[in-house]
């Protein structure tokens, strides 16, 4: 019998073009494509008829599939000799486990690929005008999960994170902005730091909610901000309004400092 | 006279397999592609016969064009009416100087677009088996620059770099190796934690050097590693025996710390 391959492919974040050459042609020949919530319906489209889909992301009203099942569907679709493709959302090894998924492939002695993909951070950054880095405004830019088990706290180092000169960019956060902003602010990061939302970035319904780190979870609040959304918080954020090209950055609001003077410095 | 319009595009790591498809749709359509060393050969054989192309890279024994004098030559060319493609290595707001250039074009009233990539920290990870975020590894990844002024010690916050729990990726930081060691392990960073250096990431010469970080530039100074290269410290690295599939992940050191249990705990 014919082994099968696996393929651990990056979508992007959302938007269709923003799939990598290669990822476009492995989805035009799969024999099987698993994915879930995330990948983008403009994406789904390209997925050939023929082509069997399976959705292991979760469902309205029931639990998602538990990891350990993915992994196995995955090794079980390749020993059936099919060429499977595992979508997952912007990058497959940025807080996709998707290196959980590549090792029980290898472990399991089916040959794949890993295709790399756009991340949310630099999609989102680069529909909504945000640069991750800048000269005078941020000399590095940190990806960090503010996600936890609804009974806990964040689990994260809030003085390291407090460095005006980083650029952060928070996945999965919206439910624990407030404990966000506040901890933030305790470890010296100035309330008046810009931070934003960007709401279904690089799809036709993409939002943007700009603030400061003080008001974020409040404006947010004010909002209907569909998921998936991204928060990024730094200087950076100050220059939205002059790059913003996809959609406008909408009203800045009153109490963001001006970057313009260390921009052009 | 009609005003052109400048596409900022990220080219991504190398292969053009990982450009997206609305950057190689704008390359196919482009009047002229203005480019640096950083774009991969690959890359720039889908730029076509008709399109003007000008490079603006440092070329050996000369000095490079000055940021201001490309910013002026985009402005310039869009006012003559052209399609501008502005190639970038990776993502063009990671480390690129892309913001500046689109900042220069805002100002001078040009419509724009920027075409988020594959950045090389997801590029260089996906294809070396290094995932940048894994479940009992790393919560977080981090992106900064080795660089500086060569007669400049690097300006970095050490302290709140030296964390296990976190993925570093430095960017253009093969000159700066010994310092960067030197001061991570003098701020806790434990010497025994995994190190890889991955040069020319994503090519069909990418090479893969894998050490602790206590002996990282002393194993990357006994081979020919060429630029660029990427420098990726963290527990994730462990993973790269497994996970390698395009290149093997090459002689792993003595001293290098048995991942596995936490991994598979
Ligand atoms: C499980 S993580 C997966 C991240 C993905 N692997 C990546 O590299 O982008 C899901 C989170 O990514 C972010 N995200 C993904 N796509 C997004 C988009 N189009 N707009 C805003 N946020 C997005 C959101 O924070 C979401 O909660
Ligand atoms: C000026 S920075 C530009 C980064 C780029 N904008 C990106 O997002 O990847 C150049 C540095 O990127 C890294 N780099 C870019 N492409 C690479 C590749 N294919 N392999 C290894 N490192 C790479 C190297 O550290 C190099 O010194």
């Amino acid at each position: 019998m014919v082994l099968g391959r696996v393929y651990l492919v990056g979508a992007g974040p959302g938007d269709p073009d923003l799939l990598t050459v290669k990822a476009r042609r492995l989805i035009e020949q799969a024999d099987t494509v698993v994915y879930d919530r995330l990948v983008g319906e403009g994406v789904m489209n390209l997925v050939p008829r023929r082509a069997e889909r399976i959705f292991v992301g979760k469902a309205p009203k029931r639990h998602a599939v538990p990891q350990e099942a993915i992994n196995e569907l995955l090794v079980r679709l390749a020993l059936d000799g099919r060429r499977v493709v595992r979508l997952k959302g912007g990058d497959p090894y940025v807080f996709g486990r998707g290196s959980e998924e590549a090792l029980a492939v290898a472990e399991a002695g089916i040959p794949f690929e890993i295709v790399p993909g756009v991340t949310a951070a630099c999609g989102c950054g680069a529909y909504a005008g945000i640069p991750l880095t800048h000269r005078g405004l941020a000399t590095g830019v940190r990806f960090v999960t503010g996600h936890c088990r609804s009974d806990e706290e964040l689990n994260l180092n809030w003085a390291s994170l407090a460095d005006p000169q980083t650029t952060l960019v928070f996945y999965m956060a919206l439910m624990n902005l407030p404990e966000i902003q506040q901890k933030l602010i305790a470890a010296g990061l100035p309330p008046t730091t810009p931070a934003a939302i960007v709401s279904s970035g690089t799809t036709d319904a993409q939002a943007l909610c700009i603030a400061t780190l003080a008001d974020l979870a409040e404006r947010a609040a004010e909002r209907d901000l569909p998921s998936p959304c991204l928060t990024i918080i730094g200087q950076v954020v100050s220059l939205a309004p002059e790059l913003a090209w996809r959609t406008a950055a909408g009203p800045v609001p009153d109490g963001l400092p001006d970057m313009s003077e260390a921009v052009r410095a």
